[in-house]
């Protein structure tokens, strides 16, 4: 028979129906599509592959939509979508149109929210909860969370609010050993520790199994059976970290193991208050590289399934960030290092290995990674925090309060400014900018070229004061850029016309072409090229009032960013010809490539040439 | 003898010469001082009681500025503030040009950060630690951290890093059972529980003090003895928190015994690993009316001694906003209120009096809060946080990724918004505008009068849709101010001059005032007054293009704020006229009253006027 189970899947409920040899077959199918399909369209792999039998067992134990599956950060819920009905579409992945590589509500009424973010799943699912409680609903929330998002801020504070409650809420704790990169942090050695109890497997071989297998039938013989649970337990774990927090907790489970882990389910199902199920998952599991290299295939683009190897490579951004920051370090012993878990991902993995003692990564911890930044700054270090544009939105509060305010060194850098792509909505870096814009005593560096993010590192260990901010894109910079040099870390102008393209970053580079374009059409333009964009250059502002035509173009959104600031400056200096801003404004940005998304909102060569074309007479 | 000790206090050095007699007098003259001064000038009364003795223990114990003493939210430290060369300017407490409030490095070597928000200070002491580490330094840095400020995130996120390190951290837990109100939370039953056990109060009793009193000549012998205290702690409580985060352990300790205390510090000294400290102080200590009612005593205004009733009192923003909530919560069900630990602060006491199962006090967690919130909604409800401005920084990426992306119905209540006066630069509600500006599907209302909040919240509950924000200021309507009406939410004009004053929020007031003295001066003033500040009322912008001159004063940062945006649409839509922005631009507001800001910053009538007669011809 070579018809596929998943083919006709079309809700839960098909799920449920199957008995466990086919369970078995849609495991292993499911795990084909996933590689099949990422390695194709590019894609979370390793989360996906360790969660298979996790979502199997949920939509066999838990009754969706009724009961609400919450996906934390979300990268890991293709199998959710595979069951879900969105089979037939999933070779579209990522893809604009396309399925997304996050839970989107707009795309089942199994995704109860937007994903992309770590740490909020038990936040959303404790709200479900006691909204549950305040309608007397019966019906569950359980949120499934990595253990590095455990670590995040949020997810503490969602536990200890919610272990005060009486709610039915469900987290389901998968323990993989690994947020992006290998965990770090005392929570992650406690969930090792308890892991490497030899006691453990002898719980697991025996008592455990007999104990889950104790037909369970009504309120009563499950606070019994959890009881005996707890007494076991905490016999062979010294710890109750857990507990101490208010939950029940049910644990270590096989992850791999559906009976087990419908078994758990189940009897978290019986008790009148919030529960902790820990379950033990293998990242990768079932495609042999991506259970080697778990980090590498967290996020990965198009890949050769016979070698595990990706189509594309080569020098980005984030790889020359990096290696710029090592020169740095080598010279000047103040420099460090702190990532949030993306040592990889932000290009300090040679930091890491060259300067272990000067590294610090705090594990899925925007907040803490600025403070501890500022901490090292009072006592005469040079952090440098390097983090992704949208995950700075989590720490807002902490540059303005303990970075700017402190009036001390530090500097961020921001990675995946910018369009992102195929992650779509929540990983799009577009409101970085506006959100640094009030800060005071703030440097924002836009570098369109590696030339120019070598000069802003130099500006911002050695000239500038306080706070400073380098934001950069995702991927490479045109080889044609290779001849740029960098202007000093202010603006620079690109020919003498009376009409204008203001903008920054590597909307520079399609600027250059839409100049061309514009040049052979009788129309003579003036780039003015940010490379600071805040302070602003007062000079970019004076060379703006000697045109007639200013045409802003800005990759980020447009409200309360540098385009409207500019406009602002402008009017007040007595600017009497036109201003027009193309930004995004007033919406999110879904998955499509960059080029694609350029396209979308006349950011790309042609677009710039449109706008300007039509309003500038020829 | 009639002479103070603390006249003679010139530095922490002064505090290690004195005989226990002389530390008990002293710490009674602190108590004295701390009521006396704050009576006359407001402040944080009941925190600073609690500290006495803890501070005076901390200058005894460790070398301040080389070891660091940091001060988590820093209303705790008026003690640390008069043993450290400030007594004699004491009187000047939160005045403009005199003490703050708060902790801040310009005003002593021995304030290491500003300070003013909840769960910083472990991750600032953690940064100094690492930095230690990196320089071989032996210094110690301390966090002093309320059992409140546990429930953060942040503090969490500190903890679950610097457990895994080996640095010389110590981290104080001061355990009043109060944050700012009663304290929520798992964590909150936690410490009561350990706190309750009969056993620690014969623990105190008697082995405790013999343990403590064990000389402790060097490292080893340190070691047994945290072995043998470890060993007996586990016997006695049946959790370890703590311990499973990584932190060496002591505790509960009598916070108001300077020697027990001291002993504790130095057995925590010899400890090459983080080390918490937990001890129990009494929130308001000294004082019978702040014991007895220690939130009310929290942040208070000029008071009397003999009564401990506040000088002046009666409506204001909170309150009227408490008792619409509460009107509309009486006729729909739907309506949730939540708070992260300031019920009284922002007028929801009714609320939670009146509905106390639509309720949630979910701590000092204002992440969770915002997505909890977005759980709630969900589900069906219609949930409102009530936060400051200031604390609203903490949930920009919240606010984008679980509430703005959601495109589900939230209300978010900012109050203190614009100045707050006398708490200075890290209280001030300058920001939220700002950081709201980019994001999609949200509005933003900044209502001037009671009329107008309440129908901003009928317009969030029953017209808008999406993610709605409620801005309003610290403080009391104008009496003259109750015969305004609503203008359903958009914006108004006053006049139909060719001068305009644009502006938002109480700063509708002075311009009423300013317009007046205009008029007299022959200066014919339109008003345009935005009800909402995003979207931005297009009628406004209208209204505008038909003056000559305009001018926006906005009680906020400038840049990223409302009046740059307004003047970048102007240009936009062909303004030719003169455009001027009054705004705090670019830098930090340090503490004077409200009524001086507004002067300072030219945002009263007269600076208003002023501004307008010198640049319209008259």
């Amino acid at each position: 028979m070579n018809e596929k189970i998943l083919e006709n899947l079309n809700n839960p409920a098909d799920v449920k129906a199957l008995d466990e040899a086919s369970l078995e077959k849609l495991c292993s199918e499911i795990r084909g599509v996933l590689v099949d399909t990422v390695a194709s369209t590019g894609g979370h792999l390793a989360s996906n592959l360790g969660t298979v039998e996790l979502t199997v067992a949920l939509h066999k134990s838990f009754n969706s939509p009724e009961d609400k599956i919450i996906w934390d950060v979300g990268h890991q819920a293709y199998t959710h979508k595979l069951l879900t009905g969105r089979y037939a579409d999933f070779s579209t992945l990522r893809k604009e149109g396309g399925i997304s590589g996050f839970v989107r509500p707009d795309e089942s009424v199994h995704d109860s929210f937007y994903e992309g973010h770590a740490g909020v799943s038990i936040s959303q699912a404790a709200g479900i909860a006691a909204a549950n409680a305040v309608k007397g609903s019966k019906n569950f929330s359980v949120a499934v969370i990595g253990d590095g998002s455990f670590g995040n801020g949020m997810a503490y504070e969602a536990l200890n609010h919610a272990g005060s409650t009486k709610t039915r809420l469900i987290v389901i704790l998968n323990d993989n050993e690994m947020s992006i990169s290998e965990n770090v942090g005392a929570m992650a050695r406690y969930l090792a520790a308890v892991r490497a109890k030899p006691e453990y497997y002898r719980f697991k071989a025996g008592t455990e199994r007999t104990l889950n297998r104790i037909p369970v039938v009504g309120k009563s013989l499950s606070h019994h059976l959890f009881k005996l649970k707890t007494t076991l337990k905490n016999i062979i774990y010294s710890s109750s970290f857990f507990e101490d927090l208010g939950f029940k907790y049910i644990g270590p489970i096989d992850g791999h193991n559906i009976a087990r882990l419908c078994e758990a389910m189940d009897s978290a199902k019986m008790v009148e208050r919030p529960v902790v199920i820990h379950i033990n998952t293998l990242k990768g599991r079932g495609y042999d590289f991506a259970e080697t290299s778990p980090e590498k295939f967290h996020g990965i683009s198009k890949f050769d399934i016979n070698t595990g190897e990706p189509l594309s490579s080569g020098d980005c951004y984030s790889t020359r960030f990096g290696k710029a920051l090592c020169e740095f370090a080598a010279k000047d012993k103040r420099i460090c290092a702190i990532t949030a878990a993306m040592a990889l991902g932000t290009g300090l993995d040679g930091f890491a290995k060259a300067y272990p003692e000067r590294f610090f990564d705090v594990g899925i911890a925007e907040e803490h990674a600025v403070t501890f930044a500022s901490g090292l700054s009072s006592a005469g270090m040079l952090p440098v925090f390097a983090v992704y544009s949208t995950f700075l939105q989590r720490c807002a509060d902490q540059l303005i309060h303990d970075g700017a305010l402190q009036r001390q060194k530090m500097i961020i850098a921001v990675d995946r400014a910018g369009f992102v792509g195929e992650d779509g909505e929540t990983h799009q870096g577009l409101f970085d900018v506006a959100l640094l814009q009030s800060m005071p005593n703030t440097t924002v560096y836009s570098p369109a070229t590696y030339a120019e993010l070598n000069n802003a590192l130099y500006n911002a260990f050695y000239k500038d004061e306080n706070l400073v901010v380098i934001r950069y894109p995702r991927g490479s910079m045109p080889e044609f850029a290779e001849a740029e040099e960098s202007n000093g870390g202010e603006f620079k102008t690109v020919g003498n016309g009376k009409t204008a393209i203001v903008t920054y970053g590597r909307l520079y580079f399609n600027a250059l072409k839409a100049a061309e374009m514009l040049r052979e059409k009788g129309v003579d333009v003036r780039i003015i090229k940010l490379e600071k964009i805040k302070p602003m250059p007062i000079g970019a502002v004076e060379s703006a009032l000697e045109c007639e035509n200013v045409f802003f173009f800005e990759e980020g959104m447009r409200s309360g960013g540098v385009a409207e600031k500019f406009g602002c400056a402008l009017l007040e200096s007595g600017f009497g010809g036109k201003y027009s801003v193309t930004a995004v404004d007033g919406e999110f940005v879904a998955h499509a490539s960059v080029a694609r998304l350029m396209e979308k909102y006349s950011m790309d060569a042609a677009g710039m040439a449109g706008k300007i074309e039509k309003e500038v007479a020829i």
